[in-house]
């Protein structure tokens, strides 16, 4: 499947071509067209921005660490957040990845800090509690001074089950300790209309007085 | 502009990354929430694939030739097309740039060659005849044996306009020369409701006898 069967008739293509094509068709959102379409993009472009382009993906993985503590995106031992005596270490953010992080401190208000599981527990994938960070988020809860950890994994089957399943453990090792979990409901400038009937349910539950 | 004010409370992202994001953003169609969703799946992908990215796009450049005839991608001197025997050397396509030639290499049904002309006549983007290769068209026309030249520009205002202008071009240097322009009027599995109404013009005007 993919460009081949798109571009099938096509007698031959130059070597480095098919093989870039290849190569950003696995990319997440790029599909046998955008691929083709990019691979020519960068036939045009200066070759200092092809090869700035090719520098920062091959460093990428060398010069970005993970934090030791939050296990978020980092270019030092610690990352930013955790690095920043500002923040308060007594509530703890849950997510499932380093990208997750980003969205939040977007929001600009949260002052707390985080902790990146690194994924979900995934039986159909096999990944399992040991494969994401719940041991050493465990281990925070007993150790550290924290009040409050809310649980922001996503919103969809695996994230639910995951935030289920570390609240359980939550509970067996501690116990005056508020866990939360995101609010749920209708997103800002939602239509009603095109509400799907679960997120309609979550926001007549969670409706609030006003 | 960009992810930057997408992101703008982040503390600090590590270099690399935002180096990388900054130059993702700059592929067409790769908006500030895409880059970034690009790069952090970058970080979880083997190294050995950024590695292949990477060499793949710094050798795109070197690898890939501009076929000498046609002005196509190619891998030699001449393209496949161009070195192909049994393509019908009377019968010249000419289309904006060499992804076009492989849209319709891709149908299967062509078996002329092709001649890319590299962009369009454009003097809002100071692009006049003498930037693309019309006098290496009009060179062709008037020393081989051409039956036919399909005009397959984009239906775009530029395109029509140099279409318009190879045509009369043409016509100067060369009587007898059949000069066609592509059918235009709905695409397949059109919904006439959402036409717009110079397609429905075109189509009314361009029908056949069925």
């Amino acid at each position: 499947m993919g460009w081949k069967v798109y571009f099938k008739f096509v007698v031959k293509l130059p070597k480095a071509l098919s093989r870039l094509i290849e190569s950003l068709q696995r990319l997440p959102g790029v599909g046998p067209k955008s691929a083709g379409r990019l691979a020519f993009y960068l036939l045009r472009t200066p070759r200092e921005f092809n090869n700035d382009l090719a520098l920062a993906i091959s460093e990428l993985k060398e010069k970005v660490r993970i934090c030791s503590n939050c296990f978020g995106v980092s270019e030092e031992e610690l990352c930013a957040v955790c690095s920043d005596t500002n923040r308060d270490r007594s509530q703890l953010c849950v997510v499932e990845r380093a990208d997750d992080v980003l969205s939040f401190e977007a929001i600009g208000g949260y002052r707390g800090v985080y902790h990146v599981l690194g994924g979900v527990i995934n039986p159909l994938d096999h990944v399992g509690p040991e494969d994401i960070k719940i041991a050493e988020l465990l281990g925070k809860v007993k150790n550290k001074e924290i009040s409050e950890v809310i649980m922001a994994t996503n919103l969809t089957m695996e994230g639910e089950a995951t935030a289920l399943y570390i609240k359980n453990q939550i509970s067996k090792i501690k116990d005056n300790i508020k866990i939360t979990r995101l609010g749920s409901g209708l997103p800002m400038g939602a239509d009603l209309g095109f509400a799907d009937l679960a997120t309609l349910e979550k926001a007549l539950e969670g409706r609030r007085v006003w």
